[in-house]
């Protein structure tokens, strides 16, 4: 059990009871859709994403209630993101925060097309008429112009692109900080970004609020490299190696597991310095800062 | 080479040639998935969804030139369910349009991921700012939330998975309809109305716009199964026989060949009774129904 801050708790028994609601009934006859769909997003995790972008809308005195459909969205894309990355074509992993992989447990076409699923209903829960009633519709279009772009060709789905290509190569400083740039980093940014999109806030901040995003998206993923290779299985849910199994190029293969930690620290340290940037309220993004530095699973 | 007619192959020309630049250039580091988009994307076809909006919007006056990007997302959205359903865990085809299959060429971990991106892309694309020059947000929001719905979990990955579940059942007429009504007829229907959308015809236009197309969309799937059993492979660029294999359940499984074509004939019928109520020209959609029912390929 990870010991969130009481305000990171609040946040997420919200988003938790929205999510619950979030993805919609579907017809008997696609019963298995939904089912599979809610095995993998309701299966738990830290809610980074949504709880980031909870937070922007929060420091910048917007409304939570309105933005939880948002969040829920990265958490859809996020999420078939696991679902698609797990399948055998792609990592071949068999467990997922401590239970079998979506595939395993409802075979690979459902699996695929569970992914497909979540990625099209991101997009049909935030452009819902009724969000009209919380945020002009620039502001709506700008959000989903916003995710398409970094889950997609800029960002998600590039980064596993070159993280494939760069799988038994040699890789390089530069394709390594590509692969995390766009994977795991523009996804972060995305949800910062968003957030600071529905709360009104001014270029200035969104630009400071995304590089505040970058700065901690590669801490995240430097410290999700080392925890694969020194992490404890049974608090991450899922076999540690997996990484090393697949050859791939992480910051622990390409500068060892001590430059890591300082490359992780000195990312936190970025990312400090452009909150300052931002002109909110320091406290609840640093704590998340905080706690993307620190934690062990 | 399909016999279009002129007004067709009017429209597929400049369709065609926004096509060719609306799928972005990538990075160097991701050269590979632009590759693999580029070869299913630009592989040819009767490109009937991006014709059907189109047509909608010239019928409804107005302009062609500002509704290409949605008829290239519904392309968008059309080719990567076809990429997804080649791979292997899906009906594992090798020959698409005469050529091998993404997977085949590329590898299923980049057919996957080219999918992937075609679907974040048709999003991206429709929610650009420079939108907002030719259309209303609020209009943009709408068409975003119709192809959100029906390519997902109201629409065609709804039909996918039922698909996957009445293989090797039974089967029955309700649940036949069931998969074409959502794998196939909800793209076309969200074609049409996002046409309609986007040109601003009113409420009653656009629901037997919507009717026109979930007839129009059973003529075509019915004629899609029977050329499966009975096409010229060299025409349709695929082996027939596929849905046997499969054993998918199908018109002509159900109903027998005669039947189906009865079938057909009467969902053209019905969607010209439909057509009629639109209050817009017949014309160049009723030829579009006619190109439907007499298609060999």
């Amino acid at each position: 059990m990870t010991n969130f801050s009481p305000h990171y708790q609040s946040l997420l028994t919200r988003f938790e009871t929205y999510l619950e609601r979030a993805f919609p009934h579907l017809a008997p006859e696609v019963a298995i859709l939904e089912e599979s769909v809610r095995y993998s997003l309701l299966a738990g995790g830290k809610r980074l994403r949504p709880i980031l972008l909870l937070c922007v809308v929060e420091a910048g005195q917007g409304e939570i209630d309105n933005a939880l459909p948002f969040a829920a969205a990265v958490e859809f894309i996020h999420c078939y993101s696991l679902i698609h990355d797990d399948l055998p074509c792609m990592d071949d992993d068999d467990l997922r925060r401590g239970k079998p992989t979506n595939h395993i447990k409802f075979g690979e076409d459902i699996a695929l097309l569970a992914g497909d699923a979540l990625l099209s209903e991101a997009f049909h829960l935030i452009s819902a008429p009724e969000r009209l009633k919380d945020y002009p519709a620039e502001r709506l279009l700008a959000a989903i112009h916003c995710l398409a772009k970094k889950a997609g060709n800029f960002g998600m789905v590039a980064g596993q692109v070159a993280d494939i290509g760069a799988a038994q190569s040699r890789g390089s400083k530069e394709l390594l900080e590509f692969i995390h740039h766009h994977k795991t980093g523009q996804l972060i940014v995305a949800s910062l970004e968003m957030g600071a999109i529905l709360a009104g806030l001014n270029d200035h901040a969104r630009d400071a609020i995304c590089h505040f995003g970058e700065a901690l998206g590669r801490c995240f993923q430097i410290q999700d490299d080392i925890l694969d290779e020194t992490g404890d299985p049974t608090k991450l849910g899922k076999p540690v190696g997996s990484d090393q199994k697949n050859q791939k190029l992480t910051y622990p293969s390409l500068f060892g597991l001590e430059e890591s930690a300082r490359l992780a620290e000195e990312a936190y340290q970025e990312a400090l310095t452009y909150l300052a940037k931002t002109g909110l309220p320091q406290e609840p993004l640093q704590a998340l800062a905080d706690f993307v530095l620190k934690r062990r699973h």
